[in-house]
């Protein structure tokens, strides 16, 4: 059988999330609902990460097997003209090594957080965007930012429910930056634990608005307490930035 | 009674337009609702313009007269709480003269119209934009434009259904620019016919595509005919940007 690699944008506004469930909208069921379509075959497809309700995605890198003999690069055109592109869009498409797991075969993710900080809340960032009225102290943050960087054992930064044997993670870069009244937190690691980057953004925010001092954070992140790190920031200002494929 | 001014941003995705109609979601009712709710009383508004279903606004103006003594600035932030943010958002609120009207007393307003120009779609996009997916010649195009500004009929940039005295106006100016693969095309008249600049918008992607030459477009607005046009660009990529108070 063929593996076909295809990287899809979602807006994951109309999702609950990407993995397949009861009685509940995935990108992954209408991902494998076209895909079955298309091929004349029942597609199951392998993602690469599970987003939660509501997170969006710019990169999404996912792949399947199939017996059709469509040409590699033809399958996203034909995905995307099955889909609603208001919601999902696949970008390109090629046949990979039989071996190549979207799951497995890749060295880490990257991700972005969108915070809108003004006084006024905008409509048109509401569902793209987590709102927050107060000032921000963005050099706080920023220097907060950098002591995530490196090896830590990230227990503090995790939702319960995950099911992973270590909680320790390298996380490659963590960067506050501000465009007009947007603050981006972006965050690159060789792999995430459960809300991971949702509450290292809960805690720069907290950080910034002067709830948790930056020079505090080694301290926190060593303590390994939820309790000591900041609230977990809503879905919908979060997007899967890059897969980075081995 | 006192006449109070609002401020508005508003997503027109999910709704028919500005104007109250039967069966139809609309942001004039969801907005008289509200007031009507804040203020116990039976509350009519006239808006600055009749925008189409799907367009959207930046700054929106509004009026009504109310007896309630809530102070004016506390209307736009009650209204607010009482609205989805998703959708609809009261910037500002401020007491006016007696015989303002946001319909008449205006000196004019600016549209901006955002075009989505790139071999892929996106999502995120979708909702806001037109997308095309041709290569547009922008500086044809910047050629074009200026041949809307001044004071012309515009006969030939009007969707029938209008009922105006005259079709003459005055463009103040009408500008293209390009923001990486986004196009916007933003006009600024003393009063704009019905669909005027989405006509305006879809004649000059036909000039961006070489359907239609840039040194034809004076012959082309003379003429006054509807067909020697470009075609009416969709309503979601429109944005009432700004009403010109007097």
């Amino acid at each position: 059988m063929r593996n076909i690699l295809i990287e899809l944008i979602y807006d994951g506004s109309g999702f609950h999330g990407w993995q397949k469930q009861n009685n509940a909208r995935s990108v992954q069921e209408e991902v494998e609902n076209a895909l079955s379509r298309i091929t004349g075959e029942t597609v199951s497809v392998t993602g690469s990460s599970r987003t939660d309700a509501g997170v969006h995605a710019l990169s999404y890198i996912l792949n399947f097997y199939t017996n059709s003999e469509i040409p590699a690069e033809k399958f996203a055109p034909a995905l995307s003209a099955q889909l609603n592109p208001q919601e999902i869009v696949a970008v390109r498409s090629e046949e990979v090594d039989g071996e190549f797991s979207a799951r497995f075969s890749n060295d880490g993710k990257r991700y972005v957080y969108k915070i809108h900080n003004s006084r006024q809340r905008n409509p048109f960032l509401e569902k793209y965007s987590w709102y927050v009225p107060y000032v921000l102290d963005i050099e706080e943050m920023k220097k907060a930012s950098k002591f995530f960087e490196g090896t830590h054992d990230f227990k503090g930064f995790m939702a319960v429910g995950g099911s992973q044997q270590t909680t320790v993670r390298t996380i490659r870069c963590c960067e506050v930056y501000q465009e007009g009244d947007e603050i981006f937190i972006e965050v690159e690691a060789d792999a995430f634990l459960y809300n991971m980057v949702r509450i290292i953004t809960g805690t720069l925010v907290y950080v910034g608005c002067g709830k948790i001092s930056a020079s505090d954070m080694s301290d926190i992140i060593q303590s390994g307490e939820r309790e000591r790190a900041g609230m977990t920031a809503p879905p919908q200002g979060l997007y899967l930035k890059k897969v980075i494929l081995k």
